[in-house]
């Protein structure tokens, strides 16, 4: 016989844009924290109705109907392109926010958003490198889920000194389609989905390139960085397979990253190159790497992967907020 | 009205391992070739079985029970470490043959072949690369179907040495999962695949690597290789995604491969990168082509696609086949 | 060696509503038929797009600027609702139609229709029971996917008195995400798609219900039906799983379909179930059946696949016209 | 802030064939229950192995070398078969036992079971029809995947008597393939399963139309049964579309079911048909039902949709254990 006590505390949180896939991932997320309450969840066009998420039925209200100040923290996932003005509303009601959009992140700055909010007060929320600044952020920028996924798998090597300078970084990663949101699309149909597979937004055409070289650039990393993005005919997930020139070859080559992670609840380092089945429905970054064999310059191949609508959007949105908030940080994300 | 006259020599050709996804679609080419016949399909486990193949029955023969020379050439489905020493019995018999597995490919000699057939007497049927000496061939080494993908696509590149001297080529590549086999295995059950998408061989397990080093190595090129093959959750279709280190960037960065390939039925340059649904169930590659932005050393992504079973394995073998016997390249098979 | 000598009669067709899942397999079945010609293709939306079809780009015009006359017949596979007005015109022009939508089948009639065609003038289009009628033919109302492979089923039954009299046919039936057609709508994205599996239209909702009740009623069937149709996560097919109550058990549980349909090239009987498996891509109804063991009422369960596009839809179009134009009924559709 | 007081009470439990899909659920529901341990995990042929479930690291263990009297209850996922007689060595050591295979279950008794265990002793599991027999059984006979979904959906009809009298009501069921195990068979590889669909078992053959016939024999139903299982490519979940000929007409159809369940935690009844997509993952089955229009005897078809690895399987395993525990019933299931 066990006996705990416990002694809970509930925040109110609101969600704007809670109708896409990752807005109905964060809703039920925060249904089922221990210490969230949802106080609203907005999405325009079905105001009024209600969904049935984790379990619990929702009501959407019209954004422009709710009091953004009786929540104590605010998620948006709103459009790119809408989400940071509503962000702004956010902060000029004195709320605090997580924005899902890439309208904040870095390389992707809004166009006129200095002006309202100012660039200063925006933290990039890859939790894991940016923990201290998360925590007293009034605005977060919530990564992209393939940023999420590359750059944490970068970033113990570049931290290390081990890439080789002036390198260029190969990334191929492939997605499920839920990365390409819920508005209905011909190309994203069933019938036009199931037995394909293609690459897209070749050569540089992906917003998320720019975010990851910024993310680079800040770190001060002499490289540079291909991204090729491929659709999959699955519903989630995210796996990235990276090739790294460095400067010498690793005995031990999972070595750091397994430092670098160490007391990190959600980075996995494994023997095996991971599978979407490893991370899917879960808030983990999994990452494995092997030396390329045969090769004149060492090279490294990291593979890489994350289910992007947890890690890469919501579970990465509530971990920050979770981080903001001083809860425990993996309240609410089993690992 | 219009009034034809057909001249039709039927030659007859003979299976080995038609039990396999590369052994039925020869089976179900050949029933369907103008100008071939069907002599014997063997089967040893389902021997005495009767298969339905394009509207045709096939009665499955057990390999030893079949008399070889009754067909002018036999294609061997067999598997590796199999099928080098019944392509000797052929040419014991004074047959002509197209081996599908990997044993006489360059890279993956099996060992003692030599002694009874020597190497000299085989030649590697990539058939646009190589289509002189597959004409006056006795064996041709069928390529894998990774190396088809992934070579045609960088012929055109070498040939004109565009590829910067000591590069490391980046090669990413996923196959539909019949390029596996059918034979049953857990991790290939529908349960496992579906949903799911992994690297596997990363670093340099797969043997299609040795077969890929060994060819450039044939064509003078000073490159490095590093191939990452992955499985998608599709039946059928390969896509390659590969990174080129260049020596100048390309103005006209589909001109080597329009070049190249001007008069090949089976090679199609596309302006947007290809995807499986453009190529499965076609004996034809599709390559498209674009430079990186953003990079200080020019670099091309170069993506190429074809359907694993047709020009990765039993198409191309008909197409090798088809020089072979002096018939029209394309017979029984719809570009 | 062997010589042949063959007269081919080009004649000419044209496609109303070619953008569709139907109306590109129709034009693909054209460019490859030994006897028909494409003249023109619409598509309203795509008015001046060309689209590879079969190996050829087809250019799409906008049905109002074509000269309707310079086909030989015109198939329309335009929506419901709008195309049996375009049908009038055909007819107008005095050109024979093969109409694929809804409109102008048995049950659905479209209100106003008789006042400018007629309805003495239209012939239900299920080849196999309706071939003379078809023959001579200004119209064919070509029949719905669901009907085709149930009524196909059923046929031999009804005919040879073996349903029991008042009884209800209960018939289930699950199809592939084209039979929905190709509009963007929310619930056929890919990611509502995969992994699931539901009943639509339960009661009475669709319209092939009708469809189907007219028809057994033009045979004089004292029967009820109750039909379910289901949505598959696949592309293409339909298979239907029917319970018909018998006035006697069979002894031989598949005489009835093997002696009916004996001389029909579209038509399988089979020993086991068929899957979709063994009709996509082709032309072909398969149907097998089975007495239910351990009930008094005698009952048989029939079961019948088709490829929803191509027997269900295009390639019966195609086989309805080659009766009507007096070709081989089997010309451009391999069996 | 709130505060609560919790008392736990650990129970320890072991698992035998814990290798298979319904024994890794499971061991993962048990890893995540709140009053549950795992004494043992058995399996024969991986003993030895660590497995990761549920982010904790089991290792298999030979079940011969288990002592079984370490937990307070055992749950049996071995085949059928074979689970029986380890059945009665469970007992034989005193233990209570939940049995998953249909070696105990109506309709499908192991033979030369009676002599060492006796059936009396045996409680059919399917919780919400069998609550109190549940609650002091020594061994619960788990019910079957397709009987849960079926037999849970057609009680309330027959419990108010509204089945016709010598009815026959057809059922026909989907399910995904991990109801057919993890065994490796090529019939199950993904290659063959996707895009694909079929009946099997047609007429009888399935093992679950005993175990439905016997307990609808068991309920006095005077009616007869036919069932049509099919093959869907999905990984999970299983639907179940069911005619039922009714005496009279419901005015409020769903009342049968809503008043029935009213209080289950794990039934839910629903205006429109359910989906997959509604219950995998949870221990519910949804049920709705529609009267068929149009025909002269009332028909409702019921459509009825459970995870078949929780509600037809692991689920009501930990269910059962709950109730036999006298744990809160849904204790370790979210509903």
């Amino acid at each position: 016989m066990h006996y705990y006590a416990l002694s809970v505390n509930i925040i109110r949180v609101g969600v704007l844009g809670a109708s896409g896939y990752a807005g109905r991932t964060l809703c039920a997320l925060i249904v089922r924290h221990p210490n969230l309450a949802l106080a609203f969840a907005t999405a325009n066009e079905q105001a009024g109705e209600i969904a049935r998420v984790a379990g619990r039925d929702i009501t959407f209200a019209a954004a422009d109907g709710v009091a953004l100040d009786q929540a104590d923290l605010v998620f948006s996932a709103l459009p790119h392109g809408v989400s940071g003005e509503w962000v702004a509303r956010v902060r000029a009601a004195g709320v605090r926010a997580v924005d899902l959009s890439a309208d904040l992140r870095p390389g992707n700055g809004w166009v006129g958003f200095d002006a309202c909010l100012g660039h200063d007060d925006i933290v990039y929320g890859l939790t894991e490198l940016n923990r201290a600044a998360v925590a007293g952020a009034s605005v977060v920028a919530n990564p992209g889920c393939y940023p999420t996924s590359i750059l944490l798998a970068l970033a113990p090597l570049i931290e290390r000194g081990l890439v080789a300078p002036g390198a260029t970084i190969i990334a191929n990663a492939a997605s499920g389609v839920t990365g390409a949101g819920n508005a209905p699309k011909r190309e994203l149909l069933f019938a036009e989905v199931t037995e394909d597979f293609r690459a897209y937004g070749v050569g540089n055409g992906h917003r998320h390139l720019a975010e990851m070289r910024a993310s680079l650039a800040t770190w001060g990393a002499d490289v540079d960085l291909v991204f090729t993005p491929h659709l999959l005919p699955v519903a989630r997930g995210i796996l990235s397979t990276i090739a790294v020139p460095l400067t010498r070859p690793l005995d031990d080559v999972l070595a750091p990253w397994r430092e670098r992670y160490a007391q990190e609840p959600f980075v996995e380092i494994a023997d095996a190159a991971p599978a979407l089945r490893d991370v899917v429905f879960r808030n983990t970054v999994r990452i494995s790497a092997t030396m390329a064999r045969g090769t004149r310059a060492p090279m490294v191949i990291v593979t890489s992967a994350i289910d992007n609508l947890m890690k890469g959007a919501a579970g990465q949105a509530i971990q920050n907020a979770n981080v903001m908030l001083g809860l425990d940080e993996t309240a609410g994300l089993c690992a």
